[in-house]
């Protein structure tokens, strides 16, 4: 064991649990102040940490807010995972992804704007955890369609891919926070009807 | 004739050529220094005229932002009325109106962005000119499906206003400036995709 590692488990809190601190805090403060709003500087101040003592452990803001942005989407993948668990046939499936997303999304906006905005930087950006974000969400929709095929519920003719991302598209300005902030009103019923089109679309 | 018509006739330009020349004037200002940064007076002191004189012919500068909408709102419609004439059926048809229109969002956002940005803010806020827009395209889709009813090309079944309505909720995100900005890398390819998924979900 060096003396520095040594002396980081001895003297004082583990790595670990300083970011987890600081994300905590930033987490508060962002959704304070805002994200675009906020310096490192105003960070470190509000923690009563130096700013060189939070710059060990991120190397920018945004490597925070790539913390805060990713858990929070992380939170949103569970939310999903559990409604579409138990859902018995693939269509049904597509129609609660689509509900699932866009109230995740409206909520999101509604009771934790400061976190939808940051969201919106990432995905206006393509912070590595919004780019992941929309893969999986891709992914998941080429697995349901495959379900479906399976089971003879949609037809089998249009090449994977091309039906995946073409249903991903159809559903991106209710999932994408650039976007959804636009839509909210109509979100609800835009769900309904855009799921029916969907469907209709795979139908065999 | 009163005294007062009598004097406009006579003595200064028509009513009709001061307003053209103010919305041109203004249609110059706005695409230099962006809508929502000019007020009334700058456009006043740039045309030479004085406020209230412009006041005399449009309520607010938003009255002025209406007509230079409208003005382009109109010529999209004419593309779009050129784009469809000619084309045999209404599948193409379809697919043609999502092209034409996302191409004549795409060229305006990069060769008259002020104006641009003036269309977005009409539909931000719901102007006139902005929501008959989206009613003739509502309409428009209605009646290409119709067509495509009727020539047995699209299925029956749908009630013929909640089809149309979730095509129209498709198209948006490539119609609506305030939302294509986004869309604006994947927007050629967005429109072959969804064009594509929108007619498999009218197949018969």
């Amino acid at each position: 064991m060096t003396k520095q590692t040594n002396d980081l488990l001895t003297r004082g809190p583990s790595d670990h649990s300083v970011r987890d601190q600081v994300v905590e805090a930033a987490t508060a403060h962002f959704g304070h102040f805002g994200y675009e709003k906020t310096t490192v500087s105003d960070l470190a101040k509000a923690i009563g940490f130096s700013k060189a003592y939070i710059y060990k452990f991120f190397d920018s803001k945004q490597a925070i807010g790539e913390v805060i942005c990713a858990n929070r989407l992380s939170q949103i993948a569970e939310i999903v995972n559990n409604a579409l668990a138990d859902v018995p046939t693939a269509s049904e499936k597509l129609r609660r992804l689509l509900r699932t997303l866009t109230e995740a999304g409206t909520d999101l906006f509604f009771h934790d704007r400061m976190l939808y905005d940051i969201a919106a930087v990432a995905s206006r950006d393509n912070w590595p955890s919004a780019v992941a974000h929309q893969a999986r969400l891709r992914q998941l929709i080429q697995e349901i369609i495959l379900e479906g095929r399976q089971a003879g519920e949609f037809e089998r003719k249009t090449p994977l891919d091309e039906a995946a991302e073409a249903i991903y598209l159809v559903m991106r300005p209710y999932i994408c926070p650039l976007q959804l902030q636009y839509n909210l009103d109509s979100a609800p019923a835009a769900a309904v009807l855009l799921s029916s089109l969907i469907l209709r679309s795979l139908s065999p």
